[in-house]
């Protein structure tokens, strides 16, 4: 492809609003549009460069190559196969929809009309998370994995499809990207914030992959001191653990000793990786490549978010096979997608 | 008590010699004597000063106050016994014993006889800990603890009592010692280095605090990197982690980037706190309070590791109240013990 | 301002093409044109959207507001002339001229038409600096300052004035930034690496500050470990240290301890910072305010720099006001600026 | 030598209470008496265990094979020629006198009487600093070496020798532990506390070792930050860096951030060292081998910190050739050594 991509944004919030800011400053890339029902938020994020307009408008665009769907999860369903039914490229934050029938079906009309899918894992684009991918043999098999993340907003279940679908679905793929398949989880957790809702705020859920690893994920919607997501990984021959914890270089020394600040959020703990996924999606379109992480690791991601949902509400070893895994060919009855 | 403490340490191991060169340091001590089969040993950890003698002499030696056990776990039970019969104060390695039924009979011989006794449990004196443990009111409620160590040398289950009661046993009584009685477990573990045993190597266990709390203890037999023994307590107001990677104050930098030494063993890991407890040790004998960690800690934190046991096998929760609780009255019918 | 700045970029190597990249990423700019006599270079820099033009072209057209020049050292006070003869917003790198009489020639021109003026000192931006700046109360008054920074690719001192002036002077106008003007310098160095040049590749300098602080500044041309860049203030009440060492957030644990990868490169290092430069330059010359760093610091850091090569070649304390420091006016005989 | 080393410490205040306890630790020692004025001090020193006596007696004594000195500095020279005089194997606190010629006849005597001598350069023996001088081969040929001290108590120049002598002399002896003989210094200082003195509280020096490479020296008597002692090593392959700021292994995080405790105090820091040099003293005299670092070290620090002096006062470099040099003959004329 010779010529600019064209890419609309759809939705301005915090992340779609990144997302234009990053395709802004993309070469070979032409935001053509930002979608918002607040057009003010649309026009902020486009700075002051492109006309916002309708979804459908955008749809019908010859000039829109690609669309980034940073919309509320309850729309990215019926947006993904409306994006996919008018020929578009399609990035879309994850997850796809909490309702496997529903992520099934869209995802099956992405597959049939064969246009590029990039679900936004953006941790895999992380330059921690690239080294260590890089250099995993160094550190041989994988034996154990061992993660946390912290904080998200609170969001009742209802609405997020829980914290294992909300919040932990970026650990679960991240450690499906280190050490493949998992066989089966078991979660326990509890709500410590009392927020009115059966969904607890702080889970350990524990792994167990075909490949013989174990692993552990620990999520809390809730933490004081920042930003606070790590990875661990433990092979016969060495460890590697991904870790960033402050904002800036500048350290503190005074009477009570050393101090460093706290990182500030996650959109500036992976800055580099909401950019770096987007590089990548560009680039896959415009050279016609298989852009990653795509269809297959949004379904299985979210088959382990929802096996964990349910080891936690039956209090015993969830196998993620149980939780149904026919062929995802789209249900023509459901009208609402 | 103004005289100095009579001390005799009993199996001069790598612990126990440990122990009688801390012994040796101690002002208000007096090593009395170093048992040990192997007389070359026992001569070794008294360098030069101390005569090696028999444990019958020693039980029997009006000037021995007190008896430092570091002999092999399955000789616990009846030098307790022993030594709390001949009236001895009481330092034990840990585990007492593996079988709950022998340890709960030897502990009830020292409740009854009342000897002083402590259980070696030594990460509760640990610097770090030490600390934590002062300014935990800073972290407000605690909600999360989450700990890691490795390695430790293979031991079968026969000898050793598994991997629970031999290795996790020391995280499971700090993870108490932080946040209280645990109610229930669940234990997940496989065995990577293929050694002829069902006892896993490497085991994930989550944990169920009465208080609310919840956590998760790894372990592992193997590492590559040294000596990694971590603890991460989470409360509503802030984080503790207690870690320490480094042996040596010595950073190298080369085309590389930067590198640091490997923490060479946990008696390294731990010299201050082997350290701690023994002068702790010393200290309640000699002024008469209640040593501690006790006998409630050595039961209590015993329970917990059969509870993992069984989940492990079992594959599914286990509360810890499953393992017998009945009143801990010494069986005369048992000959062994 | 409501109209986007037009800017051009004078000089597409390293910096130049960086520069061009931030200035095509900010809102509120247009990027005009990139001149360099490699048309190759200039048209990747501006990346396939800008038309490469003379430098004349340039400082004719109205649709330019600003020139960033990033060309090499030795054009810098000519083209500072021609840009603020044209009345362009003049954003240069650092030095204007290690030759006094010329930068102070070139920047009288600056100050008579009064064009906004910016120097190139990235590292006032770089978020640690910054931090430490804006609480700079809280160490109380400043006494010592200590900074190292390493490596610089040799260039000889015809070039490039010297170590001083070439690589030394990021670090003295950082020093000034932080604790004020310069009152005497000391220098001691030497080549380690055997360079065909009198220049020494590796230097210690030492400073009085008027503030009554003193300081010290260490350059090494060559490092094995990295971009290495290390500022630490002391003060009555505590100790800032700003110090960046890792690319990647990964670390490496294996037999050996731990490992973590070298930073590669200054641009790297401080890609936050050059953009922070550019934001602040684009920002100052829209809302009519004065840019910062300018003529001020441009002129009293080159001093410094100056005093520190009499200091090496004198072997003595040299003070900075041996540098002259008569008033600067252009001299009109010099045909070449 | 079969039996116990017989010891005497001479002076009971913090460093001399500190040496006693490490001998009463030490295998193949008897502690054979403390001596000092205060004698509940002598009394604590020697733990209940021993009886103070006089120097005299000390020196009569026939099983004190050794004296360690932690008297006032000036005491040493005087006790030294006695000890040696008495044919006592000496270990001394830095330094011998801040006096060069009172130094050069003290140990003139003990050259004489050939006793064994070791000079209290306790840094050499921190595990760091050892771990660095047996790799130093790893980072090729040394080309600059940076340190830093802080703090100290305040003691005026005449009864200290001034900073140079009483604070900086260890890392002068550090500096030529790793890099050899110093050809000259430059020193700059000043004083911020506003003690009653001429001497400076905060100093910079920089180094000239005969072997080409460079170096700098930073040490201020202040610190609100805790025990900060460092150096830095750089090689032409790489660098190494000796560098402890905590004191237990605890991380506290909060809303605030990341913070850790500071050191407190150089005892706490330079534990093992302290413990690692008297290890090391102990060894040499029953082998009968040659205690490091020894006389020659006592006196080629001793002129560097006087070439300092020198250098400060002067505002110029200063060789250190220019402090006289002449050969260490006894003065017999001096009638108080």
């Amino acid at each position: 492809m010779s010529r600019l991509l064209g890419c609309a944004v759809v939705g301005a919030g915090r992340i779609g609003a990144l997302h234009a800011q990053t395709l802004l400053a993309l070469p070979n890339v032409r935001l053509a549009a930002v979608v918002d029902p607040d057009r003010e938020a649309a026009i902020r994020a486009a700075e002051d460069r492109l006309v916002s307009t309708t979804l459908d408008a955008v749809f019908r665009n010859p000039e829109v190559d690609a669309v980034v769907i940073a919309s509320p999860t309850e729309l990215h369903a019926e947006q993904i196969v409306a994006a996919a039914r008018a020929g578009k490229a399609i990035f879309c934050e994850k997850p796809v929809s909490f309702d496997l029938a529903r992520a099934r079906e869209a995802l099956a009309v992405v597959e049939e009309t064969q246009v590029p899918f990039q679900i936004g894992f953006q941790r895999r684009y992380d330059p921690g998370v690239v080294a260590a991918r890089e250099r995993l043999d160094e550190i041989g098999r994988l034996e154990t994995i061992r993660m946390l993340s912290c904080p998200s907003p609170f969001r009742p279940g209802e609405v997020s499809g829980g914290i294992f679908c909300d919040m932990a679905l970026h650990d679960i793929d991240l450690a499906r990207f280190f050490a493949g398949e998992i066989g089966e989880v078991t979660a326990i957790g509890t709500s410590f914030a009392g927020e009115p809702s059966d969904d607890p705020d702080t889970t350990i859920l524990t792994l167990r992959f075909a490949s013989g690893a174990i692993g552990v994920i620990e999520n809390a919607r809730r933490t004081m001191h920042g930003c606070d997501v790590r990875a661990e990984l433990t092979g016969r021959r060495g460890k590697f653990v991904i870790e960033r914890e402050h904002d800036t270089s500048l350290r503190v020394y005074d009477e009570g000793g050393r101090h460093r600040d706290a990182l500030d959020g996650f959109i500036n703990r992976f800055r580099r990786a909401y950019i770096g996924e987007m590089e990548a999606f560009v680039r896959a379109v415009r050279e016609g490549s298989r852009p990653s992480p795509g269809v297959a690791d949004a379904m299985a991601s979210l088959r382990v978010a929802l096996a964990a949902t349910r080891s936690l509400a039956a209090g015993r070893p969830v196998r993620v096979e149980e939780i149904e895994a026919e062929p995802a060919t789209p249900r023509r009855k459901r009208k609402n997608a």
